[in-house]
C-alpha cells in the first residue's frame, strides 16, 4: 500500500550513469529499462519521482533485491529520517523541505535513498520538484569529486544538498520571524500570538524532520558496513556539523518564539493598565464633580449658598481648582 | 489474586496450531484441551480472553512450566510494559489501546505474551475484543512469512499490529486536537481548558503506555534469548520505528496542546480587555456629560445661562460636540 | 548520637529464628538474649523498634561486628534510601511512609536493614508501628516460600511489604487528589491553590524516599556480594517494577496537579472577567439613562419638553427603549 | 596574582604535626619553619588563613613541590570545587559556606587541600574564621581514628566538617523560607516577591557550590590515586552521600520556592478580585438608585407622582427595596 | 566562496618564528614569504587578520597542505566550535567575543585555528583587532614557558586568551543586568522587558559560542593526535575548567533574568491593583453621596425634610460621616 497523499499522472523516472571518463543521461519511459545498469561497474543514479505507482516502486525493489519492509518503507511518506543495513546495501529515509512562499508553513517531502556498490536510488514523493539540480550539474560537468568517487560519494552530496536546502528555509522563516517581532513590539494584536504559535509548530516540524538526521548520518561514518569508504568519511563528518548547526539555529529560534509570546503577553497586560487609567482619571475627576452639582441642584428650603450674588462662579472656580489638582495629582503618579 | 476490573463470564479460550502446511483453529471448551499440544513441534498460539477465572490461568502456567511471579503478573493489570526472559521462554507485558466513539477517553487493557520455543499464549483482559484479527487471517489464509517462520515471527505480529493500532487512536485523537483548536480560536470558553487539560491527561496517559515498549522491543532483538531468531530481528526494528514514531507524535501533540493553553488564557485576558475597553468608552463619554447636566439643574439665583433663549440649544449643542470629539479620540487609540 | 525526633520509653525487640521445619518467635527483654542466635545456622531476624536508646544499637553492633558508619546511620534518621555492601553484610535504608487519615502530610519513617548470611536485623524508628505483620504471618504459618529460603529472601520480603504499601498510600493520595479537582472545577478558591500546593510538596517528598529506592534494588541484583542468591534475584526484579511504576504515579500526579494549578489560575481570570462584565453592563445602561434625566432635571427658562403633555411618559418610553436594546446588545455579545 | 577581595594584615600559618602517639602544634611565624616537617613520617597539617600575601603561598608551593597552575588557582578564589591529581600529590578546592545572622545572603570562602603522603595544606581565603575547630580538637584529644590513620583520613575529615556545615546553613535558611512562607500566605506584598528572588538566587549559589563537589568526591574514592587509602575510601562514601542529601534538600526549597511565586502570583490577582468586587457591588447598588433620583429630579410640568401624597416614601421604599435585592443577589454569587 | 561580512582592503598577515634562543617578527607583504618557514624546525605562527581575501587563504592552505573541506570552513564565518583531526595537523574553530561598550549587543567573530607540528596559523574574521597582544608580548619577552614549549602550547595560549577574555565580556553583561535590575525594582516600564529579553538572547548567543568549546578543549586532551603533548595537557585541562565555569556564570545569569521576568510582570500585575483600588475609593466614596444628593434633587411637592431649618447642614454632616467612615474602612482594607 501506498500511504500518503494521492497523486495522479505517471512517475518520472530518471537515470544518470557515470565514470569518471563517461556520463550518460536517460529519461526512462519503462522501468525495465533500468536492470541492464545493475551489473555495470559504473555508478548508477535512478531519480524515481513519484511513488503513488506502487509496481514502479516494486518492480524495482525486486530487481534490486530490496528488502519487502524497504519497499514498505519507501511507500509510506510518514517515516523518520532513518538508516538501515541491509548486507549489501543501505536504506536511507530523509526529508526534504519546501517553504511556502506567503504564508504556507514549511511542509516537508520524503526522499527514500538506497546505496549499493554501483548504484543509488532515489526516491521522491514529486510534490514539488526536487533541490538535486546542483548535482546533476556537477555531473554533466564533470567538475570536483562527483565523477571520480564511487557511489557513496553520491549520496553524501544528494545527501549534502538537501541538508543545504534547511539552511535556506530556516534563513527565511528567520527572516519572517524578525519582521514578526517587529510588527509584535510596534502593535500587539491577537492575531500576532497565532502567528507566534505558529511558527512555535513550524520549529517543531523542522526539528522533528532534522532531528533524527544526526544519527543517520553518524551512522554512515560509523563504518558498520564497507559501502561507505573512508575518503568519504570525511565529508559526511561535514555534514553532520551542519545539521548540528541547524538545529543549534532552531533552538535560537524557538527561545525567541519564548521570549515573544512573554512581550506578547505582558503588552497586552500593560494596554489593560493603560485602559484602566484613563477610566480611573476621568471617573476621580468628574465623580466629585457630579456631587458638588448634585449638591446645589438640592431644592432645600434655607441653603444660603444658592441666594449668594457669587455662588454660581464660586462653583465654577471650585470644579476648575478640583480638575487641575487632580491633573497634578495623576502627573506625580506618572498616570499621564 | 486478580487484581484489576472484576468481569462476570466463562474466559473465551482459542487455540491455532499450524505450520507451513496445515493449519487447526479450535474454539476450547477446558483447559486441558490445550495441554497436548504443549509438545507437538508446530506453531501453537493460545489466545485467553479474560483473566478474571484464576484457576484457568493456573492450570495453563503449570502445564507450560510458567513461574509463579510471571502469573501474578499476568493477573494483575497495573503493570508497565516490560519484557522478561525465563530460561526457555519469555514474559512480555504490553498495553492494547481503545478509544471511547465520542467524548470518551482512551483505555487501555493489558496483554501479556509468553513466548516460547513452538508456543504463544496471549492473555487479555477481555474488555472490549481484540485487534488481532488480521494475524487470524493471515495464519488462515496462509500468505505471507507468518506460516513460514516460528513463534518468534507470530510474537511479533501480535506486537506490530497492537502497535498499528497506537496510530490509528492517535489519529483520532490529532482530529479532535484540531477541532479543539478550531474552536479555540473562534470563542474561548472555560469549559475548553477542561478540554485541553483532558486531552493533556490523554497523552499522559498514551505515553505511559507507549515509552516503555521501546526497551521492550530492543530487548527483544538484543539476542539476549536464542527464542528470537536473527531472521525476525529485522522486523522488531521496523516496530521500534514505529513505537519512536509515536513518541514523536504524541511529543508534538503534547506541544499543540501547551501552545492552546497560552492561546486560552490570553484570549481570556483579551476579552477582560475589550470588557473594559466599552466600560471605559461609556463612562469616558457619560461622566462629562451628566456633569454638565449637573451643573444647569443647581438651583443659584444668580445662574445667568439660565436666562438665556439659546441657552437650552446650547447645552445640547456642546453634548454632541464632546460626544463626538470623544468618539474620535477613541478611534485613534485604536479601542473602536 | 541520635538524630531524629525524641521519644520516650524502652525500645521493643522482638526476634523470630526459623529454617523449613521450626520457627520460634520470642520477645526480647535484654538485647544480650540475641547474641546466642549469631552463630546458629537457622535465619534469625531481629527487629528493632525505637532506636532512641543508644546502647541497643550498640550493643547488637557490637555483637553482630557492625561498623561504626553503619551504627551513626542507623541513628541519624535523614539519610537517604541507600544500600552499602560491608565484607560479610548489607546495610540497606530504606523509608516506610505513613499518610495521615485526615488532612495530615504523609510522612516517613526510617528502616535500617542488615542482612547478613544468616540473619536480618531491622531498626525502626517506632514511630507508628510497621507493616511487616503479612511477613510475620507466613514465617508462623510457613506457606510460600520464606521458610524454605534464606536471609536474603527474607530482606525481599520486607521491601517488597514496605514497597506494597506505598501503592496504598498513593492510592488514598490520588482519591485525594481526585476529590480536589472536582472541587476545583465547581469552586475554586484560594485554599484549593494552597491544597493543590500542598499536594505537591507531598509528591516531591515520596519522590524522594522512592527516587533512590530504585538504585538500591538494582544494586541488590547486581550481584555484587554473595549474600543475594540468584534464586532472589527474580523477585528483586519484581520489586524493581514496582518501584518504577510507583515513580510513574507520581510523575503522573505532579502533571495532574500541575494542570489544575492552570485550572486554578484560569479560573481566577475568569472570575475577574465576569465580575467586570456585570459592572459594565450596569455602567452602560445605567450611565445613559441617568444623563437623560439630568438634562431634564436642569432649570433653564426655555426648555420646550418640559411644557409639553406626554413629555414624562415619553422620557420614560426612551429610558425602557435604550435599556432593551442594551440587553439586545449584550446578549448579542454572549455576554449574557 | 591575588583574584579576590583585598585584604589587609598578616596571613595567619598554624602547623598542627601528629602521629599516633604524639601530637605538636605551633603557630607559624616565619614560612620557612614550616620546611623542617616535609620530610619527617608523621602527619603535617599547614593551615594558612589569608592567601592575599602571595609570598606565603609561593614559598610554601616550592618547598612542596606545588605546580605553578596550582598555586595560580589557590590565588584565584573564583574557581569551581575540583579535584586535581599532580603525580605526588591531590589539590582539592571546595567551598565553606557562611550565611550572615540578619538578613545577609549565603556567602562563601573558598578552601584549597593539598594532600601530599605525610602532609596536608589548607588555604583559607580568612574572611570568617573557620569550621576547622572539631577536626582540631580531635587531633589533640587523641579520641576516634583521626590520630591512628594518615593524611587521607585528616582531608576526609576535613571536607567533611565544612559538608556538615552545609547542613546548618540549609537549616537556617530552611527556616527563614518557613517564616516568609506563613507571612506571604497571610499578607502577600511585593517585598516579599523580591525575597523569594532572593532566596532563589542564594539556592542557585549554593547549588553552584556544592554540586561539582559530588565529583570531587567521587573521584576521590576511584583510586586514580594511591594516595588515598582503601580504609578511607568507605568515609567518603558517607561524605558523598551527605553531599546528595544536600543537593536533595536544596531542590526541594527549589520547588518550594516556586509554589510560593505561584501562590504571590494567584493572590495578587485574587486581590485584584475582590477589589473589583467591591467597586460592581457599589457601582451596582447606587447607579439604579441615582437614575431613580434623577427621574423624579426632572421638571416636566406633567409629572403626576410628584403631586402623589405618599409619592416620596414610596421612592424610598423602591430604594430600599431595590437596595436589598441586590446584597440578595451577590449574596447568592457568594460575592459577599 | 566566503560566507560572511564582505570587508574592504587588503588582508593583515603577520608571521612571528621562535624557538627557545632567538624570534622574529615580519609582517607579510605576500603570502608566498612564508613558505619557506613551513619546513623550518622553529616554531611559526602565522596570523592572517581579514579572510575575505579567497586566494590568500587557498594559497596558504596548499602550501601547508589544509584539505579544501578545511578551507571552505574557514571561510564560512557561520561554523560552530569544533576540533577535527586531519592526519599531521589539528583544524579548530573558535569564536571571539566583543561587547559594544553602549547598548551594542555582545558579537562574535570566528577564529581558525591550524595547529602543524611546527607551525600555527590563525585566520580572523578582522572585524575588530585581536586580543592576542599578551601572547605576542610573552613571544618577545621569552618569559613563562611560551619560547621553552611547542607549537601546542601556542596553540593552548591563543585559546587561553580567547576564554580570558569570556570572562571580561561576562563581567560586563553582568554588570549591566545588575544595573537593570535595580532599575527594575525601582520603576519597572515596557521597555525593562525588552532589555530583558535582548540580554536573554545575548545569554544564549553567549552559550552557543561557548558551549561546544568543552567538547574541542576535552578532544584536545584526548590525545587522539600525537600533536599535543603531555605537558602540555594539565594546561588543557585548566582551560576546560574555565570554561565551565563560563558555563556556569551564564546559567546564573540566565535564571536571574528568569527571574526579572517574573518580577516585571507582577508589578505590571500590581500597578494594575493599585489603579484599580484609586478608581474603586473614588467610586464608593462618591457614588452614595451623589445618590443622596439626588434624593433632595427630587420635586416631589411632599417631601418634610425640604422645609426642615437644618436639613442642609444635616446632608452635609451626613456626608461628612459616610466619606469619613469609608475612609476608615479602606484604611482597615489595607488599601490606602
Amino acid at each position: 500500500m501506498h500511504i500518503g497523499e494521492e497523486r495522479a499522472g505517471q512517475p518520472l523516472l530518471t537515470l544518470i550513469d557515470y565514470d569518471e571518463a563517461n556520463h550518460q543521461e536517460t529519461e526512462v519511459k519503462s522501468v525495465e529499462e533500468c536492470f541492464s545498469f545493475r551489473d555495470k561497474p559504473t555508478v548508477t543514479w535512478i531519480n524515481v519521482e513519484g511513488i503513488h505507482d506502487v509496481t514502479v516502486v516494486e518492480k524495482l525493489g525486486n530487481c534490486f533485491g530490496l528488502h519487502p519492509l524497504v519497499l514498505e518503507d519507501i511507500l509510506n511518506t510518514d517515516q523518520r529520517p532513518k538508516m538501515e543495513v541491509y548486507g549489501d546495501y543501505l536504506y536511507i529515509v530523509l526529508k526534504m523541505l519546501y517553504d511556502g512562499d506567503g504564508n504556507r508553513p514549511v511542509e516537508g517531502e520524503q526522499v527514500s535513498l538506497i546505496l549499493g556498490s554501483n548504484f543509488v536510488i532515489s526516491f521522491q514523493e514529486g510534490k514539488e520538484g526536487d533541490v538535486f539540480n546542483p548535482v546533476r550539474e556537477r555531473i554533466r560537468s564533470g567538475k570536483g569529486l562527483l565523477r571520480k568517487m564511487g557511489s557513496d560519494y553520491l549520496v553524501y552530496s544528494l545527501i549534502d544538498t538537501i541538508v543545504d536546502n534547511y539552511f535556506l528555509i530556516l534563513e527565511r522563516l528567520g527572516e519572517k520571524i524578525e519582521l514578526l517581532e517587529e510588527h509584535l513590539v510596534a502593535y500587539p494584536t491577537a492575531p500576532t500570538l497565532q502567528e507566534i504559535q505558529k511558527f512555535k509548530n513550524q520549529m517543531i516540524f523542522v526539528r522533528r524532520m532534522v532531528w533524527p538526521l544526526r544519527e543517520v548520518i553518524s551512522g554512515l561514518g560509523r563504518k558498520e558496513s564497507t559501502l561507505v569508504k573512508e575518503t568519504t568519511e570525511i565529508y559526511l563528518r561535514d555534514v553532520y556539523d551542519h545539521v548540528v548547526q541547524i538545529m543549534d539555529t532552531v533552538e535560537v529560534y524557538r527561545e525567541m518564539l519564548s521570549g515573544m509570546l512573554d512581550i506578547y503577553l505582558s503588552s497586552v497586560s500593560n494596554r489593560l493598565n493603560s485602559v484602566m487609567k484613563v477610566l480611573t482619571i476621568i471617573a476621580t475627576i468628574f465623580m466629585p464633580l457630579t456631587f458638588i452639582a448634585g449638591i446645589y441642584g438640592m431644592n432645600f428650603k434655607y441653603m444660603p449658598e444658592l441666594e449668594w450674588r457669587w455662588g454660581y462662579p464660586a462653583v465654577w472656580l471650585m470644579v476648575v481648582l478640583i480638575g487641575i489638582s487632580m491633573l497634578i495629582y495623576f502627573k506625580k503618579k506618572k498616570w499621564l
